[in-house]
């Protein structure tokens, strides 16, 4: 369970998680925010790479490499009208450190056809319940 | 764009997107993480929470509301298998202050269905493109 609640501010919230851990939820000055944090839809981006990021570290290092970096860039492109939703988004990956190529590609297609629970709800969504 | 690096420690990463914010994406000890940031699954119910959150905020100002609180509660329930997907997500929302019911009503439904481009992501998948 996450909870958002407003700042006081703009429109600008803080997300909490069950531990406790913060996330400051802010958008640009132009569209009523603070730019003291990540959008929403930056936000979006970051958890998918970091859920594939994580599959990736943690299989490839079973299989035995040791990766001294591993760096994920990710960006979006949106629909000119609304919903601006993402109607593209491109990733790279590149990682430094002792590992073999095909190692690192098949952690790759495990974490984007098998594991990453991120990817896996774009594009089959889940129920939505809400009370308000 | 969003950049994520590996933090050297366990399966934590360091996001940071092109105004130097950053968030760290971590995950429990269990899995390999420090637990000292938001699990990438997470930051997907901050994503979409924070994206309703601003829209509603936005929309009830322009109709003369004071909000003085709004708190949303997310929670969602997994597959039990892999990938282990969003099957329901769950959320609450809460506004307290000077406003009308059928205000933030209308600003949920309008954030819902037209102008919320994280939850219009979700379920109408963008192509992807990787290079690795």
């Amino acid at each position: 369970m996450v909870s958002l609640k407003w700042s006081g501010k703009g429109i600008q919230f803080i997300a909490q998680d069950e531990q406790g851990h913060e996330v400051i939820v802010d958008t640009v000055k132009e569209l009523g925010g603070l730019d003291q944090g990540f959008a929403p839809m930056n936000l979006l981006l970051v958890s998918l790479a970091g859920c594939m990021a994580m599959d990736i570290m943690s299989i490839v290092r079973k299989k035995g490499a040791q990766l001294s970096s591993l760096v994920v860039k990710i960006e979006g492109e949106k629909n000119p009208t609304h919903p601006k939703r993402f109607i593209k988004i491109r990733y790279e990956i590149r990682a430094g450190g002792d590992y073999r190529r095909e190692d690192l590609l098949r952690a790759f297609e495990l974490s984007r056809d098998k594991y990453c629970s991120v990817l896996a709800t774009i594009g089959n969504p889940p129920e939505f319940e809400y009370s308000i």
